[in-house]
């Protein structure tokens, strides 16, 4: 497996892979690398010639008090996980790499981005824009993998890819999860013990709606009054948001449709957690 | 020469030409043409196996109370001009192509953008480094022209280039002028013959700041007096600035260097001009 540090690097090896007309498949991760990344690795393997691992924690998309300094590293285990999935090349730059002393360009939407996280991570998307920007430009991805746990991330980067006419297919990848429900994330690691035990509410809460919804019921103003009556039992979760929203737009919806995401962000401590489900997935498998 | 209104049709083209191998140069232009612009037609054929021609009137970096709607038109007569250069494609798509109803991407920068133009005009690099962005990634060039008359322009594309990662080469061409020294520009257009008359004033006064230089003036501060008092000497004339700034960056420096840029917007009647020169370019013929 290539590790490439350097942007030079990276390209030297694209442009050997184009040059023989080898498709090419990116999957952008943070690193601390769990189940649902490899997925996505699994998934590209699957439909590319060549798969791109980006392994960055990207300054740009944290707000001044999150958690960028201590966000979880550990790029020798990410690598050894990496190999073992078959993936060619690793690009993993430092920020100096990516962001020169006087950087001063960003990408940025409003819209899709402004609701949900984007109401309490001001910041993020357009972090997440600009950085897969320039991920974009440097790897040409045929297919770029992303996780659909992070629900608005993959509306604000497929509107990204529409509107500024990337050549590129954005693939989202199924939410994968803890026997006990809880989304597989790599903040997971922040939680406690009784966190820990206290953040299967979230996955219960979003099953418990999932078969409200299969019963019949579509009014989302009941929906997420009865979700956030069922996260209210647990003491430990302090509901940032609860959201039923339009798939492509991210935007409120009265009543339910299939493709519509039902959205939640919960703090359990410090830790804020996210999940969701789209109208039409499976149940999800909260048995463990 | 192709015609292509549709991103699909100038992509379709663009294929063909990279399975080839064959190198593109992009002139992106706002139509209207004249000869600046075909001086950048030339450079692209010179360098090229396939020259692109955009002609786009982009609403995206017109203000509310800007020319867009009077912004002159005339894509006969372009595409005669550029058929007789030898282009290869002009790429004419209508706004609703590239922006759909729902569009909510940008691009935008800080500091390159925020001066000199910037100032009164601020939403106009946001629109260029977004329409640039997006004809980048439909055309694929790998090198795009741009007149050095709008310096400001040439040097937000090249940080934007730079700092988003894309492999573009963006050259840089002449300012082309009139026989008496005003530089040639779409707006010309705009003015009645008393105000063509007094819009001599701009490159004079460049002139005898250029000459100024040659003979040993370094400072900035008194350079600039000097340029506004000349200018002030038109009656017609309303100085929006006078600068020298950095060429890359351009922030305003204290002591001139080769390669800082001496520029400025003056209003004549109600027509905005610039105009500018880099410090060590031969002197600016105002001889007609």
């Amino acid at each position: 497996m290539i590790i490439a540090k350097t942007i030079e690097e990276a390209r030297k090896h694209v442009w050997e892979w184009k040059a023989r007309e080898y498709s090419i498949g990116l999957c952008p991760t943070m690193g601390y690398l769990h189940e649902g990344h490899l997925s996505l690795m699994q998934a590209s393997k699957r439909d590319n010639d060549i798969t791109v691992a980006s392994v960055f924690v990207n300054p740009m998309q944290f707000g001044p008090t999150e958690d960028l300094a201590k966000y979880p590293r550990d790029f020798e285990r990410d690598c050894r996980m990496l190999e073992a999935e078959g993936v060619d090349m690793v690009f993993a730059p430092e920020p100096s790499e990516m962001y020169l002393d006087d950087f001063c360009t960003f990408v940025d939407m409003t819209l899709v981005s402004e609701g949900l996280c984007g109401r309490s991570r001001p910041v993020m998307f357009r972090g997440v824009c600009t950085v897969l920007t320039k991920l974009i430009n440097i790897i040409y991805p045929n297919r770029m993998y992303m996780g659909k746990k992070d629900c608005q991330q993959l509306a604000v980067v497929r509107r990204m890819v529409r509107d500024l006419n990337f050549n590129v297919e954005v693939v989202g990848c199924a939410t994968v999860r803890e026997e006990d429900g809880l989304a597989k994330s790599s903040r997971n690691t922040y939680l406690s013990e009784a966190e820990r035990l206290a953040s299967r509410v979230l996955s219960r809460t979003l099953r418990a709606a999932q078969e409200k919804i299969a019963a019949g019921q579509t009014d989302a103003e009941e929906l997420i009054a009865f979700m956030r009556s069922e996260l209210a039992k647990e003491p430990m979760a302090d509901i940032d948001y609860v959201e039923i929203v339009d798939g492509l737009t991210m935007q409120p919806i009265p009543a339910v449709r299939e493709g519509d995401v039902v959205a939640m962000a919960v703090r359990i401590g410090t830790t804020r957690l996210i999940d969701n489900f789209i109208a039409g997935d499976p149940l999800i498998d909260i048995a463990g």
